[in-house]
């Protein structure tokens, strides 16, 4: 039984709890919040013996496993390297960092202290891409040599959560890192990326509008189309579409969690089902349910069953994408992913 | 009536011809093909009275309106100077030169002997395509922020027409001066361009797969998929898919020609029907129907009914756009277009 704290209280935080305890095998025995009252009340819904209202008296007070930061993008560097200083194994919310600098302070840092770092991305863990993953895989479609990955829809973000208004840089952060780190997962690295970015709502400080064309080290073309301001037909927030273009067939995943493989032969239709757990939002329902296999693949690590995938190293490389399609756009060129 | 004379009795002849006669107010007097055995049979076939074996010799004997060239590409330049320096109009098949010299010298050159000069660019003119544009001037989405155009299929066409296998540089040339002609048609002029390219057929000698990411003038972001080698759900040559997201809404021209018009409302879905002609290739239906409106526009040019579209002058810009393609694909860089 792995003992854990969680850093962070806010919105996410119940879902991920929530999450760890459909995985089992840890045991969550404090929480930190900057506000105790919140961290109180947490504590209280979830069963949680102590809280804190500061990172060091938690660190200082309790044995652990790990840490799992689920604070602002802006306190990960510095809860980070205070866990790895305690020699406490760290799982850090995505984005990692806010710039790449801190990224990389923050994986050299765990390094030292010999600590495992983790990101929690759990995008790639969504049941309906890791089963199209599988599909590459298995070479139905032969060599993918184009591929094109949608996240567009015209959710009520700034509505729900109105700070992202006043991001001067917004979904390349929010949904950008999840969709690039998707694109290293299914189709590997980048050789080069060119990226456009547009406002299209009013009222926001930030890009709502990203579209990315990568060369990938496999020679194939990645196109990624990002947007919070398209009124679409499926309009399915918070749904990534895919398709593949291989030598010898193709793969959609579709609206709805609709996986679609063609070959020469016909196209099999499989729709992908997302295992229903009572604490999901069903507005986040793939999201929610991907926690869960975020959380075990972490685990398993720290029980030394099996690699991470989302290392914080692993992940600097899906950061690299994120600053290098700020790059891009500003210059209006492309830019070489090292 | 308007006499004229077809210069060249290719595979393609028979239906520009046939699409005249849809149009009417016309009067084919003559043809001409190299080999003057196939000029006979086109002349039979439509009841032509005149057939020649040299260009000349049909300009110095004919009175005519206008000459619709329909030759190889690489002999365009030379006939439509012919046709010029005899103050004959011209009409001149798609793409109008293997390069962007040669066009600018066609242009200049029916400009210096005062003669209308046109580009037969029919694709434009396919009646999906300008439902679309339609609904786009309606303003019922919106100012477009960006879309796609997606050209991807299977069609065997190099067991039809194995010199395309030869061609150093082929579906740019080939089908992307069409996408192309009405991604200006549709969205205006490109700003910047990137251009991805890959041979996925093994045994050809140019690109059949080409990724496009532009910048329009207006600000737009326009991303263009061409292929011939994908095997996709829906693999229906000839057939053009577009997507268009703006501001208010988004408008999809999906497969078998339906135009799904997307707002805060509702979707509303719409097929548009293509008329029946007896004499089209039901496998090239909405591209043969096409001719018919690409004609009736120069026609009423000629006539002085009003403005053509598709001048030699504006082609050019097409053309650019092509060369531009391939040299952003060889240096892997964004191109400014000029």
């Amino acid at each position: 039984m792995k003992r854990f704290a969680v850093i962070g209280c806010g919105f996410w935080s119940q879902y991920q709890i929530a999450a760890w305890k459909e995985v089992g095998g840890v045991e969550l025995v404090a929480v930190y919040n900057r506000t105790k009252s919140r961290a109180q009340a947490i504590a209280d819904r979830f069963g949680i013996p102590k809280v804190y209202d500061t990172v060091e008296e938690l660190l200082d007070n309790e044995k652990l496993d790990f840490v799992d930061i689920i604070t602002d993008v802006d306190t990960h560097e510095k809860f980070t390297l205070l866990a790895a200083g305690k020699g406490v194994p760290v799982i850090c919310q995505k984005p990692m960092a806010p710039s790449l600098e801190a990224a990389e302070r923050m994986v050299s840092g765990c390094k030292k202290a010999g600590v495992p770092f983790y990101i929690h991305e759990n995008w790639r863990w969504q049941l309906p891409i890791r089963a199209l993953k599988q599909k590459l895989d298995e070479g139905i479609i032969g060599k993918p040599f184009r591929a094109r990955i949608t996240y567009s829809n015209s959710f009520p973000v700034f509505d729900n959560q109105p700070f992202l208004a006043e991001l001067e840089q917004f979904i390349l952060t929010d949904i950008g890192v999840h969709v690039l780190d998707v694109a290293r997962f299914l189709f590997g690295e980048a050789e080069t990326l060119y990226c456009q970015i547009a406002k299209v709502h009013k009222n926001i400080k930030g890009e709502d509008v990203a579209t990315l064309s990568m060369k990938m080290k496999s020679g194939m073309h990645l196109t990624v189309e990002l947007s919070y301001a398209s009124k679409v037909e499926h309009d399915r927030f918070p749904e990534t579409f895919i398709h593949v273009e291989g030598e010898q067939g193709s793969i959609e995943l579709a609206p709805d969690y609709w996986l679609r493989t063609t070959t020469r032969e016909a196209t099999v239709a499989k729709r992908i089902n997302i295992p229903y757990y009572p604490w999901v939002d069903s507005r986040y329902e793939v999201v929610h349910t991907s926690i869960v296999e975020a959380n075990r693949n972490l685990l398993a690590a720290l029980n030394n069953e099996g690699p991470a995938e989302t290392t914080g190293k692993d992940n600097l490389k899906t950061l690299k994408l994120v600053f290098a399609a700020y790059e891009s756009a500003k210059r209006n060129a492309v830019v070489e992913i090292k």
